[in-house]
C-alpha cells in the first residue's frame, strides 16, 4: 500500500512595497499553495504573480481568504456573523479565481487563514457558512481545514471534498485540537520529532497527545510555514523524510 | 426595422452602514446593472444582495471595477500603470463573479467606474490593459465604454464584444468626447432635450454637438444615473419615451 | 441644589460620498459631540467640518476612537491587545486634535466607540490601556465611559476626570450593566419611560433594574443617538424635559 | 564661518506584519526623521515605536504625510483638490503629534511624502493648502520641501520656517528641478560625486546642472534614503565627509 500526502504552504502574502516570504523557493517543495486574497495580505499584483508561479511549478492553487484586517494580518479574532463569513469567503475565492482564469489555470482548493481558520475550527455555524460559500462558488473545490474540526464536518455535510490538515510543529490535545500557543508545550521545536509525528499521522492515522495517549487523526495535507529563517530548510527536510518513508507527496486533487 | 438599446445603471454602491442609491427601484427600468466591486464602493454583502436582486429582475449583471479609492468614490484620477489597471480589473471582475456563480447567474459585461472609465477613454495603453483583463478572465464578456473611445477600440482589437455607451444628460464635443463638467454647458438639464438627444443617437446614430454640427455616434447602451432625487423619475421617463419611439429596451447580450 | 448633566451624541460619521446622521440639527440639542476619527467612520474632510460646526455651536468636542473596521462600523468585537488599544486611541485622539487645533478650539473629552466601548467596559486591561492613552496625550481630557464600568475605574485610577455615561433608552441589570441587545427587554421604546429613567438617574442617582430593584448609578452625561428617524424629536423631547425638571444641560467641562 | 546642515530620512514605514527599513541604525546618522503617518505606510504601533526611538537618539521628529494609497506606497499621483491636501495633512500631523505628546516630545517639522511632495513642488495651490495645514495646526513647525519649489514659497508666504531640501544622489535641471527618474542621467550612482555635490550645495549654495552650468540652490537639509542595501553605508559615508569638510550636522531647529 502506498501512502500519499499533500504539502501546503501559505503564500502571496506580500503587499505593495512590502515583501514577505520566499514563495519561489518554497514552491519547489510544496504541492498546494494557499494564496492570500487581499483582505489580510496580498494585493492584485501579488496574486497574479503568485498564481503564475504556482502554475509554472505545477502546484495546486488555493484561495486563502482571511478577515479584513490588513494591519493585524488576519490573526485577530473578530466577531463576524456566519453571513459575513460567507460573504468574505465568496468575495475572496472569486477574486483569486479571476487571476486563475486569466492565467489559464484551475482553482484546486480553499483554506481559511489565521483567525478565520481558528474560529471556524470550533464554530459550527461559521464553518457551515464557509463551506456553503465554497460549495456555491464551485462544488468541485476541495476544502482544507484542521483535521477533525467543525469545518471538516461542515464540508462533508454539504458535499465538498475535504482535506484534513495536520501540523508537524504543533502538539495535540486529547480532543484532537492543537495545544494553544499560549501554553509552553504548544510548539515542537525539534525537527526530527516534528517529522516523526507527521510520518506517523500519515502512515498510522495516529498522533501522540500531550496527555500522553494516542488518538486517531486524519492527515491528508500537511501545513508548512513559509516564513521564518528556517522555513526552506524545514520544507526540504520534511520533503526528504516523507520520500524516504515511501510516502508520496502529491497535490490533493490527485489522490482525492 | 427595429431599434434596440440597453439601459445601464451603476448600483451596489452601499458600503457597510452606509446606504446609497435606490437599487431595487431602478432595477425595474434598466436592463444592465454595473455592480461596484469593493474598491471605490460596495462590499461583499452589498454585492451578494445586488447580484441576487438583478438576477431576480432579469437584469444583465456587470462588474464595475474602480480605482482603490473608497474615500474618493473612485472619482479622482490616479497615475496607475497599465499593469495596475489590468490587475485591479481582473481582481474585481473575479470578486463579483464569485457572487454571480454562487447565485447561479452569469456575468454579462464589465464597465469601468469613474476616473478609471474616464482615464481609459483617452489612454490607449490603459484601455488595452483593461480589455486584456476582461478578455483573459472571460472572452465572452461584453466591454462597456464611452462611445468611440480608446476603450472601445481596445475591446474590438482584442476580440471582445463592445457596447458603445452614450449619455442622455451630457453634451458632446465635435470629436465625440463629452463636454467636461467644468464647462457651463456640460449638462443637459431639460429632460425633454435629454430624451430627444438619446432617441436620435439610437435611431440616426447622430448627435448634435456644442459646436452646432452633427457627428456620428454609436448608441448601444445608455447610462442612467441612479442617485439624485430625480433619478427614478428620469429613468421612468426615458424608458417610456424610448418605448413610444418604438425602440426596444433590451439587455445588450440579447442583441449582440 | 441644582442638578447638571451633559448630553452627548456621536457625530461626524459620514465618509466620502456617504452621508450619515443629522449633525447640524443634533448639535442644537447636545452639549458634547463625539466625533468619529476615521477608523470606524469619518474621514479628514468630515472631521474638519464637524469640528468647525461644533465650535460654532459651542458644543464640547470629543475624540471618538473606534476599531479599524470601517465596513463593520466598529461594532464587531475584535481580539485586540491592550497595546493595540493604546495605540489606536493615541492615533485617533491625535488626528482629531489636529483639526481642533487648526480650527482654534480645544479638545474636551474622549469616548470610545461601539465594540471598543463595550469591550473596555468589562475588561480592566483594555480600559487601563485606553485611559493611559488619553492621559499621556493630554491629562486634562475628560474620559467618557459606561457609568460604573472598568473604563471609569481605570480613568479615575490614572488621574483623569471621568464622565459616567447613562442611556435613556436602555434597561439596566442588577450589576449596573446594560441589558444586552439580544434580550427582548433591552430597549426602552416609550419616550416618557426613557425620559423618566434619565431624570431619576440624574436627580436621585438611582435606576430601576429589570430585576425590579433600584441600584445606585452616576449620571454625568447622557447618550443621545443621532441616527434614526426620530433622533431629532427625541433629542428635543429629552432636552425639554430635563429643563422642565430644572436640570441644567451643560457640557461636562463646565461642571467638572 | 561654520556651515550647518540637517540630514533627514524617511522612516516608520513598516506596517503590521511587514517590516521595512533600518530605522534604528539610520537614526545614528541623521538629525531629522520623517515618520510615516498611516496613509501611505506606517501604523499606530510603528509610529509609537519610531517616535520613541527618535526621541531617545535626540533626532528631530517630523510628520511625513502621504496620499491615502497604501498599496502604492503613496508614490502614485492622485488628482486631489487643495482642500483634500489640507485635510489629509492636518489629519496626519495630528495623528503623529498624538504619539509625540504621549512620549513627551515635540514635533519639529513636516515633510510631505512621495507623490504629494512631488505634486506640491510644482503646484502652487496644493502647496498653499499644505502650508496652511501645517501653519494652522502649529505655526512653530518647520516645513520641509524641495529647494526652491512652490512648497517652499508657500511656506514662506504664510510665515512658516522652511527647510530647503537637496538630494545628493539626484541630478538637477537648469530650473532647479530634479531630473525625472525616467531619464537615464537622473541618478548619481557614484558615492564620491554625490557627496561632492552635496558639500558644494551646502558651502557654495551652487549645483552643477545636467545642462553643464551652475545654478544657485539652498541646502538646509539633505535627504538620505533609508531603504536599499547600501543605505546605511551611504549614510555613514556622507556623514563622515560632511564632518571632514567642517560642515556641522545638526537638526534644523537648532540653526533656524
Amino acid at each position: 500500500m502506498t501512502f500519499k500526502v499533500d504539502l501546503n504552504c501559505d503564500m502571496g502574502e506580500s503587499f505593495g512595497a512590502y515583501q514577505l516570504g520566499n514563495d519561489a523557493e518554497i514552491l519547489d517543495f510544496v504541492t498546494s499553495a494557499n494564496i492570500a486574497c487581499g483582505f489580510h495580505a496580498g494585493d492584485p499584483a501579488t496574486m497574479r504573480k503568485t498564481v503564475a508561479l504556482a502554475l509554472k511549478k505545477n502546484v495546486g492553487i488555493g484561495a486563502h481568504p482571511g478577515l479584513q484586517d490588513l494591519v493585524g494580518f488576519g490573526r485577530r479574532n473578530m466577531a463576524i456573523s456566519p453571513q459575513e463569513a460567507y460573504d468574505l469567503t465568496v468575495y475572496q475565492i472569486g477574486a483569486l479565481s479571476g487571476f486563475v482564469q486569466a492565467e489559464g489555470g484551475r482553482l484546486q482548493h480553499v483554506k481559511a487563514h489565521g483567525a478565520l481558520y481558528n474560529m471556524a475550527a470550533k464554530d459550527a455555524a461559521l464553518s457551515e457558512a464557509i463551506a456553503e460559500a465554497v460549495y456555491k462558488v464551485n462544488p468541485e473545490l476541495i476544502l482544507f481545514g484542521l483535521s477533525g474540526s467543525e469545518l471538516m464536518k461542515a464540508g462533508e455535510k454539504i458535499g465538498l471534498r475535504t482535506a484534513n490538515e495536520v501540523f508537524s510543529d504543533r502538539t495535540y490535545q486529547q480532543d484532537g485540537t492543537l495545544t494553544p500557543r499560549t501554553q509552553p508545550n504548544a510548539l515542537i521545536t525539534d525537527p526530527d520529532t516534528a517529522i516523526s509525528q507527521v510520518i506517523r499521522m500519515v502512515q498510522e492515522n495516529k498522533v501522540h497527545t500531550v496527555q500522553n495517549q494516542d488518538i486517531a487523526i486524519k492527515a491528508e495535507t500537511i501545513c508548512i510555514h513559509g516564513d521564518g529563517i528556517t522555513a526552506l530548510e524545514f520544507a526540504a527536510a520534511i520533503s526528504k523524510s516523507l520520500k524516504e518513508a515511501e510516502i508520496e507527496i502529491a497535490k490533493v486533487e490527485e489522490f482525492m
